[in-house]
């Protein structure tokens, strides 16, 4: 089951479609289901915080439900919903930004995906090619990123209402990433490859 | 040099920062520039528009921009501005959409990044996984839907202020997608390996 089919729920849908999985979609938006319609997509049309509606869309029998809105208050809507009538469904959901992830980890929720991490993360990683690094190298680079991302976010969840505090720890994790990051580039210039060589600075051809 | 300091821009920047590159800031939303410099970031605050500014931030001297308005008219007016006055700058940029995207593509921007679509396919990732497929599986599905995704919205490009026929191709694209990403399970639970045989239905361990 997919809540909320504009271009995130799409992708997500059409990807599952192809590996052979059905979808029930959920679209609160009657021009978005208008639009989609006109593919020959079909959705079920109504507000998902409806109890009525979400069972009438065959929640009972789901296996997973995906959660698409980027409107942190009506997810976290939905969500209640969801744990309260429908216990067994696993939640995958998209977060607008940091604070909206915390506050979907607050709600219990594990799958949690910013929207816009990985397009932000693969602009860097082309960006570090045309630099001069090796696409080896810049994608490790940016997967190394991700993951320390990932565990500042964990280490952070405590002080997300706490705007001082919670600045303070971030400054100490960036630094320690930046810290990581050099460390990484200088044992690979060291040991192994030459994947991590030191990026030289040359001529742009545009 | 980063236009645009949201979400977005400091992923990008922080990752390059790591990676030992410099980068130069330009942010036009005072409230955001007061939020980023309580974190120690400084940024030039202004409309990224006007040339001046862009030329007191060092665009001359930059070998790189990168984009990171969601905003399409905005961001298609920033780049008509470099492309006259620093023609020698490589432009990555954000697109919100599909139609941003294109508007991009129409300007002559070769790097292109759709700022929810990674994100989407994470999430349709996950799903598989949980729906039943080896990680490996569903690595795979996601990155063959990428690929197509791109060749497709390369197909389309033409018929894009169309919608008819926009929506007409897009349709036989989709479902050669769908095909593509079938035949592309069967080929491989004939020969290869198991990473690819049918995934089972299994029950969810929540």
């Amino acid at each position: 089951m997919i809540i909320g089919y504009g271009r995130f729920g799409q992708i997500t849908g059409r990807l599952l479609n192809a590996c052979g999985f059905g979808t029930t979609l959920l679209e609160r938006n009657a021009e978005q289901l208008d639009l989609v319609r006109r593919y020959g997509i079909e959705a079920y049309y109504g507000d998902a915080s409806r109890e009525d509606l979400l069972r009438a869309a065959g929640a009972k029998n789901a296996r997973l439900v995906i959660l698409t809105l980027s409107d942190q208050a009506a997810s976290l809507e939905i969500i209640a919903q969801l744990q309260k009538h429908f216990p067994h469904l696993i939640i995958l959901a998209r977060a607008r930004n940091r604070m909206h992830q915390y506050a979907l980890m607050e709600a219990g929720v594990k799958y949690i995906f910013r929207e816009t991490v990985d397009s932000a993360l693969a602009i860097g990683e082309k960006a570090l090619i045309l630099l001069g690094l090796s696409p080896m190298q810049a994608r490790r680079a940016a997967r190394k990123f991700k993951q320390h991302d990932e565990r500042m976010l964990e280490a952070l969840f405590p002080y997300w209402r706490d705007e001082t505090q919670h600045i303070a720890q971030a400054r100490i994790y960036r630094e320690q990433l930046l810290q990581a990051l050099q460390q990484d580039r200088r044992d690979k210039d060291l040991h192994l490859d030459h994947y991590w060589e030191e990026a030289q600075p040359e001529t742009e051809k545009p």
